[in-house]
């Protein structure tokens, strides 16, 4: 499984047998638990997008009571049968519900209550009449001029859910709606299952630290710190482990700290191959199953390496800075949302545009090519960026990528594309 | 412009000219400047999303100096002319670049250097042959077994860019890329532009903090809360205000303090008519051109309130849960990016999936439906969820929503609809 690369003493073992992306995210996700994260109480109004570690139930139906659904008058539909514009039925007012109390009247034979949208619904009503469809004839005089079914307007108790009832379960992400649904039901507390640690080793002795003036010959560790910001994007906690050297020992030491501190662990690789080859031999000797993907078949991004070791994944990042962002995207979103207890998501939201060039595939690897989105009269435009994946700055201009898939003859310009926004 | 509804008084005003969501925000964005909060100097790890504020440009060329894209080694490409697997070129090799510094020899005709992925290549060299296309036979000795071209694999330094280059525009909102862009320039620190600060009001006689227990007739704030999750988001401050009950005086003076404090006002309706008919009122007290747009055509949502008073946005959100949810996405959201000084964004990304039931748009007005999407062997289904825009928990199992244009017959089940995630 591990890959030799020596370069004095014997040659590099060629056509290594590439899995495609989609398999080896499979075969890598299959070798790790999908929830073995402890839970945490926080507060609700913190708890965007984290994952709940408990069922929610109602305590109490919802509505809590019956209510309008409309700012109009309560009244008894069997009052308005046959009311039109032209022979309007006249009911007389009685009161006006409180918000935020209860009706100190009833709705006898004839009689209507002024009602606000999410008022109580007065013993006697069984309908609401909306304002528009009526008209004062005087103080408390009420002409209505449509007539209206029973539970018109009227949400009843319980008509959203019943007491008891699981509303959103544990496992669910926490979205705006959700946590709407908590400080409704009082809970401005909630278990969430806690934050993966993602451990962050860079190396390659070439590689400085940002805030340092790199030497002839040096480059500034960028990758640490994109991997950084979309880990945090996506839920997890990025503990940044410095720079280690390619030399082996410093790298086993670095690695092996890592693995014990974290939930998981990524290595940025310098961008040279011997070190590469560290990074599988390292990992291989941390646990089983060890390294199950070395090379993907995919373009930029193939000297990728997926592992789990005892249950904890570990994952070998290309060095170039566009591989590292797509290898990110691609292994390390789907690796964090299963930490978190996350079931894989096939719903991935993409700009439909079309393409302006023809994109091949034609060194069989799935393509992804970073895209500029154009808004032309004619529609979104996808322009591929032409691209070196060791270059920093030039794809900057893309929002997103589009895949062409490596058993495809390529994308032809002119057809309609989904675009991944970054 | 304000609308009249009284109970007792007079009647109802009814047809009102509804704007439909695009003109309203259109109408609503053009109506404050696109810019105009200050920069903050952060650290640049923490800048994900933020809005850069200033023009980044590079102090040196990238790469920095000419490098190699491949693991392999350092040639002349007239050297390797004519080389095959079967009459392989053989040449000798005469060091190892070393990561992190520059080679101590030189390419000499007849010669080749030991090179990695980064590595500086040598005076001399104009090529950099993969190691999968060389073979070693002694050594010293290396076998060529393809040509190369003057350039293959080697990256000229200033080949990404050159010195004095603006590679990130001020304006630009700042993702992993630029995260990783700023760092290699050895900006660890960035000004970016403030985040708004957005008031959330809510309002309502029949309205309590969540942690209370409601009486009867209560309801637990909800709106405040979902929308200060959004806003958090979407790149603002959301500042939580209170719940003001529905007495005029008491909105006015916390609408006008709000409105001194923030860069902009989110007024959370309780859900009687009366009471906003005050708010926008009281938004028109304010300032000029005070309330823009009071009923959009939309559902939910059309008791929405779009105001600028002197330069500074305002909006009346509907009670209803679902209403203020789909409201805060099609308003709120471009409102904090215009803030930000961001422009309209085109490039809506969403999940293409085919719906399951007609939905028809029979009032003319614009309806966002909750959708569930739903994995099937036929592909992605879109299964509508038919709903009350008062209920807080039916709609959660929602991913998104579907847009059925106000002008259209409705969408026929077995078409292809654009699903935007929630």
């Amino acid at each position: 499984m591990t890959l030799e690369i020596t370069y004095y003493g014997a040659n590099m073992p060629v056509n290594l047998p590439l899995q495609s992306p989609q398999q080896a995210l499979t075969t890598w996700l299959a070798a790790f638990p999908e929830r073995k994260l402890e839970s945490e109480e926080i507060e609700t109004i913190n708890a965007m997008h984290r994952v709940l570690a408990e069922d929610i139930a109602t305590d109490t139906p919802f509505p809590e009571f019956t209510r309008s659904g409309m700012d109009g008058y309560a009244v008894r539909a069997v009052d308005t049968v046959g009311a039109s514009e032209n022979h309007p039925v006249t009911l007389e007012i009685v009161g006006e519900v409180p918000m935020g109390g209860s009706p100190d009247f009833e709705i006898g034979a004839g009689k209507a209550g002024v009602i606000h949208t999410g008022g109580m619904v007065p013993a006697g009503a069984d309908a609401v009449i909306m304002l528009e469809n009526t008209r004062l004839s005087g103080t408390r005089k009420l002409e209505v001029l449509q007539p209206v079914k029973p539970g018109k307007d009227v949400s009843p108790m319980g008509e959203d859910v019943v007491t008891g009832q699981v509303v959103i379960p544990a496992g669910a992400r926490i979205r705006a709606g959700e946590i709407g649904g908590l400080m409704a039901l009082g809970r401005t507390r909630v278990n969430v299952v806690r934050k993966p640690i993602i451990g962050i080793l860079s190396s390659g002795d070439e590689v400085v630290e940002p805030h340092v003036k790199p030497a002839i010959g040096q480059v500034r560790d960028i990758n640490s710190y994109t991997a950084s910001a979309h880990i945090e994007e996506w839920g997890g906690i990025p503990l940044r482990l410095g720079i280690v050297s390619d030399e082996i020992e410093a790298q086993r030491k670095a690695v092996a700290s890592a693995y014990q501190r974290c939930d998981a662990v990524l290595i940025s690789a310098g961008s040279s191959a011997s070190e590469r080859d560290h990074t599988a031999q390292i990992i291989q000797e941390l646990g089983m199953p060890g390294v199950l993907v070395h090379g993907i078949n995919i373009k930029p991004g193939k000297p990728t390496i997926l592992a789990v070791c005892n249950g904890k994944p570990l994952i070998g990042l290309p060095g170039n800075p566009l591989s590292s962002l797509i290898i990110l995207r691609i292994f390390v979103k789907p690796m964090v949302e299963r930490l978190l207890g996350l079931p894989m998501n096939p719903f991935q939201p993409s700009v439909r545009a079309t393409l302006t060039q023809n994109l091949k595939s034609n060194d069989g690897r799935e393509n992804w090519w970073p895209i500029r989105l154009v808004q032309s009269t004619e529609g979104i435009q996808a322009e591929p960026i032409h691209y070196k994946s060791s270059l920093i700055f030039s794809y900057l201009p893309a929002q997103g990528f589009v895949r062409v898939p490596g058993n495809a003859a390529g994308l032809a310009a002119g057809n309609p594309v989904d675009v991944y926004l970054i």
